[in-house]
């Protein structure tokens, strides 16, 4: 590693880790979003074509094609998908991420999340609740009829109680739910009840009428926190930005059909692979592996950001969940010290005697060792419309790193050779 | 150990443990109470002659008096008081607690936990939020008012909302709140966390004109959570109950002047010692060990049930607050197995691949060890009216264990003196 190389990646990392990203208020993604014009849809993970669709993605665009006014059915609306009528567009490139299909479009609310350090604004979608939802490819009228209900009722409601109160700090929401057993990806109860907990009076004095129906769609979610959570995580690596010469991991996402990863030295190429699927993992309500599609979404923004598997010691707890045994998935976060260049100053875990967790994830670091980054995921149904039907955790394909290394021109010929060997 | 002994001190802990409090409301305590009439003041700790109050306490019970109306002013009441005309009597043999001087009166409000496996009810005061309180012997119009203002507003309300959802349950509250890092005696941010979120909804729609100012209350108190766990504790100890033989604790408690315990085998005798002065923990503000004054309260409540210091592998964050590293605080918590009969079914800690904490103090092992037990507390000024002056973990004086293990009859001549030179 030059000299050089290594300036830019603690650059890099130093603005990744120094964001402190505010979550200001709840806007019409149609506004809020630049380049989101009513033609276009967004999604999860890198551009995909209309061919490569999966059944869920395929069926929460229709869905937000008919919650559009844009098409009639939903049946109107996936003839007009295959027609290739529809602009698709990766959420990531418009400053915005979404969990599972990731689906956005203009008339739906989102976060507003701004880092005024950093002078940028990222944006999420507002977390629909579990089961039957438009992120798992669930597009019947009761699902479109909650989507008009958060954008009519809850998002006002939340918009009005953020502003009261001057936003709530993200980065510290997220560093006290270290200390309260989330790692912030697929668990977030904690964070979710300290979120209920600060707006709750806001959002009576703000909106008395419909404060009890928005404090129950809220508090009655425990994933409730993770679209901001995300927000957060795009706005840390949105600060990061691009960097020459730097080797860090910027983006994961995964559109179902691949999973690619961006990196600060070669700007906005994705570099991706076949998206994995969950060959281990902790099943619901007797749901199986086959069961489940392949890796999808944009919520591996918090691993990116030193989170989800990579805070694992700070969320003991969520082995009840993903499965595994708590030891095997402290070991998972800290193997990922080898493949990472910094301890994240801010989010830390007390079991370590407040170490930061490992972040700043460095291609060149995963080529050499052989170790692809470990992700938590919920997996989603490979079928539209089920809904989630199990958790784990997942590493990803190390191709990817691999490419990236191999494009920034410091991969070593023995590296690739010893990462394809590896387990 | 005889097996009549052993089965004597599992029957207690089975009961201890198995107990299911969940709060159904809040009550005037004067109704609630049994024989916590007009004419009596409870207060924290076992028995207390008038001559023995510490200032705090004094204040606190002159404050009520005054609230009460039995006095036109504080200097009267510390008069009525000095001239014995105030009967006293500990909380605990009224089936009650009290954090700090626990002062409870009649007019006062108080949280009914009722554990239907055992057919007991526990109450606990309204946690008044931190700084001038009474519970630290501040008595100024402020906090009088506060007084009436829980009593006439948040109690109906928070007793509206717990009617409409038929009550928490406690111990999966505390449960849950171990994988959120609190230990529910010193650290109670996540479990207060997650009873707004549990009651917001229901706040709004039984009270809602007072439904923010009540939510604002609630949530903004990091410690809102601890009456509720000092009452579950206090319930699980009645239903833990007397049993002849049983060397088992069922009560550690502090008037300021002498620190209490009691055994489930010689019933309603309270062994005590001088309470314990903090000699280390971590001070706020300025303050030194110097303004603290003894230990006082009856939050140990909490470690007789497995929680607090027992429960420190669950709370390492706690390490910030109480001082001390988080490797020496779960030391001492695992130590606390040496001295206990088991592990506590429904606590248990994450970061232990989800072990009980110990739970079921025997008072022949504290003697045949030496080891008294560790505490978790927050430390009150010596002077009225200042509130808390600090945090900290301390070990109990062992002379009252030895004294009840000689009392049942199962000490050992050896054991007191190694005890004895215990550091």
């Amino acid at each position: 590693v030059t000299a050089a190389a290594a300036a830019a990646n603690a650059a890099v990392v130093d603005r990744l880790t120094s964001a402190a990203p505010v979550v200001r208020g709840v806007r019409r993604a149609g506004d809020a979003i630049a380049g989101l014009d009513a033609g276009l849809v967004l999604h999860a993970g890198p551009p995909i074509q209309v061919g490569d669709l999966l059944a869920p993605m395929a069926a929460a665009i229709a869905g937000a094609l008919v919650l559009e006014g844009r098409a009639p059915t939903i049946d109107a609306a996936h003839a007009q998908l295959r027609a290739g009528e529809v602009e698709l567009a990766s959420a990531h490139d418009h400053g915005a991420v979404g969990p599972v299909a990731g689906v956005i479009t203009a008339s739906m609310p989102v976060f507003e999340v701004v880092d005024d350090e950093h002078g940028v604004v990222a944006h999420a979608t507002v977390n629909e609740g579990l089961g039957r939802v438009l992120r798992f490819g669930a597009n019947d009228d009761a699902v479109l009829e909650r989507l008009r209900w958060i954008a009519a009722v809850a998002a006002p409601a939340l918009d009005a109680a953020l502003a009261s109160i001057g936003g709530i700090a993200l980065h510290r929401l997220v560093a006290e739910a270290l200390n309260r057993g989330d790692e912030c990806h697929n668990r977030n109860k904690a964070a979710t009840a300290q979120l209920v907990r600060q707006l709750a009076g806001a959002i009576v004095r703000t909106s008395p009428a419909s404060a009890a129906d928005v404090l129950d769609f809220v508090a009655g979610n425990d994933h409730f926190f993770l679209n901001l959570s995300m927000a957060a995580g795009k706005a840390s690596t949105m600060a990061a930005g691009e960097e020459a010469g730097s080797s860090i991991v910027t983006a994961i996402a995964s559109n179902g059909h691949e999973v690619g990863i961006r990196v600060a030295g070669t700007g906005g190429t994705w570099c991706t692979a076949p998206a994995p699927s969950a060959d281990d993992g902790r099943w619901l309500d007797g749901f199986t592996a086959d069961d489940a599609g392949p890796l999808m979404g944009d919520s591996f923004v918090t691993e990116v950001c030193g989170l989800g598997a990579f805070a694992a010691a700070a969320a003991p707890a969520i082995a009840t969940y993903i499965g595994g045994s708590v030891g095997a998935l402290n070991a998972a976060a800290a193997e990922m010290a080898r493949i990472t260049v910094a301890e994240h100053p801010r989010y830390r875990v007390p079991y370590l005697d407040f170490r930061g967790t490992p972040v700043g994830i460095d291609v060149h670091r995963v080529a050499a060792t052989g170790i692809a980054p470990v992700v938590n995921a919920g997996f989603a149904a490979r079928h539209a419309g089920v809904g989630q039907v199990g958790a784990g955790q997942l590493r990803l394909p190390i191709e990817p790193f691999l490419e990236a290394a191999a494009t920034l021109g410091g991969a070593r010929p023995g590296a690739m050779a010893a990462a394809a060997s590896a387990p």
